[in-house]
């Protein structure tokens, strides 16, 4: 198979914010060329879970999650920039998380991990840059967890970087969203399989894990959506009909939701699935200061970037507007752009007619 | 304990649409008196879960689910009106439903209960009112699955209603809503305990039906107004935290959802629950004409009114307005009401200041 992933591995303990890690690997991928002044790089967080493999390359010719978005002559144009992105910490992509083995115990870590907050991902991020020899970014860039977790690096060592792209993200996660988060770790925690977080590794929560993204499938994109797309039409899937009863599929929309939990089973750790997720909802630029004015004060960007999407309803238009807000406060210039797509809170995975645009221009 | 709750009981078996039932009791509360010209009944269905107890009266002092909307001098004035409340055939309150006994096998129905239908609601209704020697009835209403309810009778029994009134329902389920209520019936299903409906009476699907009850309460209500009410507030309620892990109650929004949750589970019926849900998700206008418009043609009221709110998320504000629209162009005088609560689907159970003015300017 191949692997375009470069990993570090930080010596002695890494202080996160609620506990240590003995020995962490952070994996990343690279596209570009970082230039003789140091200066062309662009660093890359992302959601909740995706890997670092963000784009094809020689290494890994496989169609990245943000394919349309990074490469020659895409808008984050790596004939220009030197792009990094990295694995978040926490994560079961090559970096150190919940599923990876403890070195000290020789154990995976389960639920002995440290609580993670996004501040520890954009820590493991910039780890990799300073190793990398760069001292100065371009740009961070970050869509939903992604963006909080770049907004947090900004927080954390300002004058890094120049430039910040915010995309669907915000501030802080509002009590509704981090209801739905919380309601998907419980369906995980809920499931028999899960055992406390010491599954088997061959018999994790499927099933919990199923209806999680199921949940996540309904918050990241629009009801319009899924009226334009499904309408009343029902299912002609059998495929999905084995272990069913009589409140089996009826509806397309249902065996489109059953056919994407069966995909994500398998492809992501059930005990990384709850750290991230909890480090969304305990995420708070407020944290960094009393307030997110007196937070924002500490920031030396240059030109910010805050792109939302109107249908998005995990991190809605308001929030959007409130972050762009926050900066033109402190007097960072500040472009704010919301996009009419109809795709919810995935827009910037699917509506890339409307996002390539936005994110060239910025570039 | 006061109960008053009266019965029907229908002799030989009622045909469904989609199955019969054997003998079916109906389960119905009535207020006010039905005066000499028998013109002044009112027909009200219930959304999913509540019973035939609307509002206190001397045989039940207890508050009723819509207690400020109906009684002496209320928005549905009964000393004017002859209201008559049923609990829905397939619900767990008096009416037939998954948890009565089959008279023919002396076992509790479960999944033999026939898929059920509003139209069989509906009906039921219907056998009630004529039970009661009224052939006309000055409106029928019904808020969210009851409008749904209160829309069928209008198609199935025309010129029995005069009036019509709608309050956060549709024409047909949205696939959004529909995948929303698909997940929660799953949570159900795929409790171990719930042993393909089969389960003790003793030892319910608990779990999966607080999983369901906490979709629920986040479907119901809206991001608006849980931000103003919840915001960023970190939980003190330890009470629930005895069976929890590391990923336990943290903010006040959990703890919300929790205490909430475990007041549903032993109030509702598991089967019932999936069968209602499902029923929702079946109903269809188009089914009665091909298309809302030719099933409308068959309409004989001569007044609507349908309210909606517009933080309704379960039944969009472009759902009122095409059911409204529907009916002006079938020339039915129609007013239509949006509000502006931001309590979500939920308005009309607690925004009362908004919805007694438009229900008593109507009455």
């Amino acid at each position: 198979m191949p692997d375009a992933r470069q990993y570090i591995e930080i010596e002695g303990s890494l202080a996160l914010r609620r506990g240590t890690l003995a020995r962490p690997t952070v994996a990343y991928e690279t596209w570009g060329k970082l230039n003789g002044a140091k200066d062309n790089a662009v660093l890359l967080f992302t959601g909740l879970s995706p890997s670092a493999h963000a784009a094809s390359s020689n290494s890994d010719p496989s169609s990245g999650w943000w394919e349309d978005m990074v490469g020659p002559e895409k808008p984050i144009d790596t004939t220009r920039y030197f792009v990094v992105c990295v694995n978040s910490l926490g994560s079961c992509f090559g970096s150190t998380g919940p599923a990876s083995t403890d070195p000290i115990t020789g154990k995976p870590y389960g639920l002995t991990f440290p609580v993670l907050c996004l501040e520890d991902v954009a820590l493991a991020g910039q780890k990799v840059v300073a190793q990398l020899g760069i001292e100065h970014l371009c740009a961070v860039v970050g869509p939903s967890m992604g963006g909080m977790t770049a907004l947090a690096h900004t927080l954390m060592f300002p004058g890094v970087a120049d430039q910040l792209v915010s995309i669907s993200s915000a501030t802080h996660a509002l009590p509704f969203s981090v209801a739905l988060r919380s309601l998907q770790r419980e369906m995980i925690r809920k499931d028999p399989l899960w055992k406390k977080g010491q599954y088997d590794i061959d018999a994790p929560p499927a099933q919990g894990m199923q209806l999680a993204r199921k949940l996540g499938m309904i918050t990241y994109r629009s009801a319009h959506e899924w009226s334009a797309r499904f309408g009343r039409e029902r299912s002609t899937d059998d495929a999905h009909q084995e272990d069913s009863d009589a409140f089996g599929i009826t509806f397309e929309v249902e065996s489109y939701l059953e056919a994407h939990a069966r995909k994500f089973v398998g492809a992501f750790d059930a005990n990384c699935y709850l750290y991230l997720s909890r480090a969304m909802d305990l995420f708070d630029t407020a944290d960094h200061g009393g307030s997110i004015a007196s937070a924002f004060q500490k920031l030396a960007l240059t030109r910010v970037l805050v792109v939302g999407v109107q249908s998005d309803f995990l991190f809605p238009a308001h929030q959007q507007e409130e972050l762009a807000d926050a900066f033109d406060k402190r007097n960072i210039p500040t472009e704010y752009v919301l996009l009419p797509s109809i795709q919810g809170h995935d827009s910037f995975l699917v509506d890339m007619d409307r996002f390539r645009p936005v994110i060239a221009d910025f570039f």
